[in-house]
């Protein structure tokens, strides 16, 4: 149990030697000029929504925040930590992010419970109960409403939840003001982890579909 | 400006026709059964340190949460969101995951801040300033240190930072309570990004070291 | 126990049998026209860390200096004997050495017992604690330093103490001279007697690494 | 200039292949369990004699001192920084070494600068002046003994310097009080570096011969 998981340090063998090695030029440099991402990433936790793999990333293409559920809290600067917030000041002030997208998706395991009328703290101090609470409003008028089906409410708090953090995200003025300027540009995007698809956020009206290639 | 970022979505694509392809399969298994992952990883938002990449990871492998510098705060649950908290909460106690990994990595941008004795606010917020204190006492002790090179002390302050995360982590009741009953496991990692090499901790005294092949 | 040991014997038979008759002839030459080892080596008493083993040496090719900690006191002309400071003179004045390399190691005894707080004097006259006081100020900081291993303590301490030891021989203003003119260079080399690797110090920063070979 | 010196690295990557190899596991155990030889030699820096080579040493065999025409300053305990003095103390009171072995060798050039009454300080701190002030009143005598040859008078007082460290190291009340209880036992021994002779001295009398084999 305490040896290093044997099944990651597999992996890594297998990606010392083949990608790292073709790669390895691309890291040095990186590694001595610094990195240079254009676009920052807002992306769940969840094991099967990787924005690396979904986006086919190569070393230092993008800066990566991951949380559950993909959540922007509202700018609330004070004198508690905020690890989300803090990453975004980074990304957008010092590493001078051109793009910010949201990438949300299905069956999400943090807003299935949010759309839970029974589920209980996962430990007395519920810390993801205050966390989905970022969606209230929204998640239990979708709760509470009986004539959508459950996959129906899933995917619509999905959707909601990403247009959520994009307004939460021009909370912050620095970032509503680069907007302005046009300096950066925000993004949603939506990944079906069944079939595949990836639909993006229409900027006006926030809808989401499938781009024609 | 405001495209979806061309260069991610041609990523896409290729991902969708190639890699996606072939773990299809895969993929619909665990739309249905839900996300099993056995693994909770601890890494940085750093774009050269993805653990999908390094860890050459499958679909559904690993649970990641991504923050600057790969910090864990110290247990405090009150009314206030945590991310990084809600995310341990999550994989702990509803996924279960066997092990915990905290990822570091050398040049990171966060420990080279905290090591800056002349660093402005990025923003009058300063989240990344507070965010970075949870290193405060080190960092102090290691910034101070002129005996040590500027890559000494870089490198040293990503080691502690590491083993300060995994003593974080046991400040959370069910972690240590799981560790106890050998529930589950903490690890230590670092990642050199100029050479690939991968540095694992030796658990009794948290030195790291490069594993014999 | 008054016999010569008999080891020590044994060993010297077996090179007079072997290699210095191999190297007859070119003893032959050193004794007549004298030496002039280019190389002055400034190195550790330690029985696991001999210059002329780790460099494979012939006879004629460095000039050794060994004592605790491989240290270089500064420059200080007083009426006292300098064993250190005398054979630095010798070998820069007299022999002419183009290089000096002061080679440090791993697990060195001296620079455990300037980290160690609780270390008593080995005789009343303590002569250990005061050559290592030539340490003082970086052995404290690194002692006091409780987020640091005891592995990265002991090693960064024998980092820094090569790098003072180069910073010394600076003081001398034969060698300040000589180096202004580019007639003498200073290298730093740290050997670890576990795993074998050479380590050499980057001129510019200090840093220790592996050559590329 | 700035380069590490080539020729050194070539020869340690020969001993990296060869002999390291061959004691690779000699060495791990010898960093694992620390040092523990049994004997000190005290011997000179010329770079034709070195102990290592002369006793075909083994890593862990031997710890070294090596200073100008292999000294013992008299035992003087005080504020200054004693380089002999403390390698001495080290290897005596904490590796408590069965053996110490002060090694001389024909053709020393410390030795020879004390036989000079011409000789000029090599540097306005005249360290080796001072250093070889240790021999002093020996060394006058043999200089203004106008019958004895250049060659006698250079081999005599390399013969009277070995006996006159010996003494010097009783001197120390550590050593002396060792002797006594039979705990340690000093030698002296001179290498001819032209014939490659080990001449060893008899206790009793202090005279040099060629042992029978």
């Amino acid at each position: 149990m305490n040896a290093f998981p044997p099944a990651l340090f597999k992996g890594y063998l297998e990606y010392k030697k083949g990608k790292f090695s073709d790669e390895r030029e691309r890291y040095r440099q990186l590694a001595e000029d610094g990195q240079s991402p254009e676009t920052l990433i807002i992306a769940c936790c969840d094991s099967r929504a990787a924005p690396e793999i979904i986006f086919n990333s190569f070393p230092g293409e993008i800066f990566v925040i991951r949380n559950v559920a993909n959540l922007v809290p509202p700018f609330k600067p004070d004198v508690d930590y905020h690890s989300t917030s803090a990453a975004i000041e980074f990304a957008v002030q010092s590493l001078k992010v051109k793009h910010i997208v949201v990438l949300g998706h299905g069956r999400c395991g943090g807003i299935k419970a949010a759309l839970d009328p029974d589920v209980e703290p996962l430990s007395p101090g519920d810390f993801i109960g205050r966390w989905m609470d970022l969606l209230a409003p929204a998640a239990e008028a979708m709760a509470s409403n009986q004539w959508m089906t459950g996959t129906e409410r899933q995917r619509t708090l999905e959707h909601i939840s990403i247009r959520h953090s994009l307004e939460n995200l021009r909370t912050f003025p620095f970032i509503a003001a680069r907007e302005r300027e046009q300096n950066i540009s925000l993004h949603g995007a939506w990944f079906d982890i069944s079939g595949g698809d990836l639909w993006i956020t229409e900027p006006e009206t926030g809808d989401f579909f499938i781009p024609e290639l």
